[in-house]
Order: C-alpha cells, then sequence, then structure tokens
C-alpha cells in the first residue's frame, strides 16, 4: 500500500481527514490524536486543539507556512487556505459562518463573513416564533415574496446573492452547505476539497 | 385642550403612541390598557395583547379595516401599515427583524424580512467569540474588508445594502435602529412616524 500524506482540516465541530483520496470526519470530541502515529499536517480554527496538538511531533501545523503579509492576522487560516488553492474567483465557503473572499492573480482582495444558513435560520425563531420557517431554495429570486416562508428565505439568500453576483467573479463553493447553496448559484463550482488543495499547494511551495 | 385621537403601535417588547404631535413609548410589561380611558386606534404584532386588548370596548383594532387582497394574511400589520404610508418606495422598518417592502403606484410589490441589527450580531457571537465585534457603520461599502470588524460589519449591512440598493426606489427608513442604518443609506428619508401616517390614511379612508 502506497504511503500517504495524511492533511486535516479542524473545524469547531470536526476533524476532517484526507489520505490519498479517502476523507472522512470525525468529531472532536470523540477523536484522541495519540490514536495516529504518522505525520499529518493540519491547520485548525480550534483554540482548545490547537493547544493539545502542540504536544504531538507528527502533528505539523501548516499556519506556520503562511505569507501573512498577503492576508490579516484575525483572518481564520481556513480561508487562507481556500484562497491559496485558487488563482482567481471568489469562493463562498459555508459551514457554522459563512466566509466570503475574492482572489484575483493570486492576490487576496478582502473578504467577509455572514452567518451560516443553520444560524441564520435560529435567528429568526429567536426574534418570535411566528418567523420560524424552513429554508426554501427554490425560491424565484427575481421576485419580491408575498409569504413569509420565502420573505425569509429571501432575507437570508437573495442578500448574499445580490453581494456576491456583482463581484462577477467565477464562484467556488464549499464546506457542508455548498450543495445546499449550489441551488442558488448554478454556476459555482462545487469543491468540497477545496482547503485541502490549498494546503497541498502550500505544502509544494514551502516544504 | 383640544381632543386628539391616539394612536398605537404595539411591537414584541413596547406601546408606541401618538397623540396629536407628541409620541412615547410605554414597555408591554409595564402597561394597563385600562389606564386610557379615551378611543385608541391600534395595530399589533404582538399575540398576548391582542388577547387583551379584546375585553376593552375603547381599544379599536385597526387590523379590521386592512384590505388583505393587497398583500397575505401571515404578513404584520406594522409593514403593512408602513406600505398604506406611501405611494412609491422601498420601506426598511429595522426593529428587532427588519423588514423591506416595495410599494409601486399604492401596489404592494412584496418583502423580504432580515434579522435586526442586534440579532445579527448575537448570532455571530454564537458561532465563536471571535466574531464577537461591534458594527462599524463607517465600513466603506465598496472595498472588500481585510479585517475581523469590517468582515462582520459588511456581512450584516452590505449584503442588505446591494440587494436594496438594486430596486432603484427612494428609500424610506423607520423603525428603532432607521438612524443607525442612515448612515449607510445616507439618500434615505428617515420616518420615525411613518406607520402612525399608514394608520391615519387608512382611518381616513374607512372609518
Amino acid at each position: 500500500m502506497e504511503d500517504h500524506l495524511i492533511l486535516c482540516d479542524i473545524g469547531n465541530t470536526s476533524y476532517h481527514f484526507l489520505k490519498g483520496d479517502e476523507d472522512s470526519k470525525v468529531l472532536t470530541q470523540e477523536f484522541d490524536p495519540s490514536s495516529i502515529t504518522e505525520e499529518v499536517y493540519y491547520i485548525s480554527v480550534n483554540a482548545d486543539v490547537d493547544a493539545l496538538l502542540q504536544t504531538y511531533t507528527n502533528w505539523y501545523d501548516l499556519r506556520k507556512k503562511i505569507v501573512w503579509d498577503k492576508y490579516y492576522t484575525t483572518m481564520g487560516v481556513d480561508r487562507i487556505m481556500a484562497c491559496e488553492a485558487i488563482e482567481e474567483g471568489l469562493i463562498i465557503d459555508a459551514g457554522s459562518a459563512i466566509t466570503v473572499d475574492i482572489v484575483t492573480a493570486t492576490h487576496f482582495e478582502g473578504g467577509f463573513i455572514y452567518p451560516g444558513l443553520a444560524t441564520m435560520q435560529e435567528s429568526y425563531r429567536n426574534i418570535s416564533s411566528r418567523l420560524d420557517y424552513s429554508l426554501n431554495f427554490e425560491l424565484d429570486l427575481d421576485k419580491m415574496p408575498k409569504n413569509s416562508q420565502d420573505a425569509i428565505s429571501y432575507g437570508i439568500l437573495r442578500t448574499l446573492y445580490s453581494e456576491v453576483m456583482r463581484h462577477d467573479k467565477q464562484i467556488y463553493l464549499t464546506g457542508g452547505d455548498a450543495k445546499a447553496l449550489s441551488k442558488i448559484f448554478p454556476t459555482a463550482i462545487v469543491d468540497e476539497r477545496l482547503l485541502f488543495k490549498g494546503m497541498q499547494k502550500m505544502m509544494e511551495k514551502t516544504c
């Protein structure tokens, strides 16, 4: 069996592994990093896991390889890896937060953060039980809504869509809600391994 | 002293009164409707208050005057009164939720609901303590952000702005956050009594 590099993207809730062409997810609480003896190249936005992994010499933090003058210091490393993965385009990483970043000729132009789809729905519920609706992804984006479900779906999706589309870039979708969002961004490239591609590129460049 | 009509707009947290040219707000929990013996013309989006006011004959519900085929059955009466107040334009009512409604030649074209500014900020905080920032209303809306506070402010304000501006209508701002939002919508007409104007018009038409 070929010996593959192990890559790992660590979020607030899970470890996302890539080994060769196989990827897998394990919940943060259920995973013991000492169970892996091979070399692992990782990124993490999880402060608790960051601290834990310092104690393992076979876990290598790719944050150290980032050329920070392209980015800004409080920017999530996951966003940076996604930006490293492409040369040109707009990246939507739709997880617990939705990050939107623009890259022009390998230059990071800036980006913004929008709450994740589940968080947005929860925020309506918290305002009033009268605003508790599921999202309608079949919504007509070109018509102002005349019912409550669409009024909320439009509030979540159309606002994001209007801002994203005005940049007129090739869209890349990644993260847990990438497939759901591809319904309103039909021309987007859905790539659930976009961050791993950025991690691989960064390793090739600097290791 | 002249005898003025009393108008009242009841939300989830307060009674907003207009008597002549004087307006005042009282918290819902602290107000007893039997303390007013004059006639009051009101609208309410608060189900508890709705039930309570049924028992008072001097409290008159303007909901009964609405011509519903112009609107839809689960639409908030506050939004309807704002629409009745204007003949043409886009209304942003920024309270615990932000409602955006479009009126063309007195016809309601539809509208959407966005979470209120405080709710939006709370939703970022709930995702991660690393996303807990105050809103920057001085944000440059034409530049993709390169710091966390602006990345979040842009996520809240620019998405809404992009959607609102594409309709190319005169904007009317009302509600508790009207003044704050007027910083990003400088051409908007701020009118904190817009709903009362709609209520007055409705009374003139049909009483």
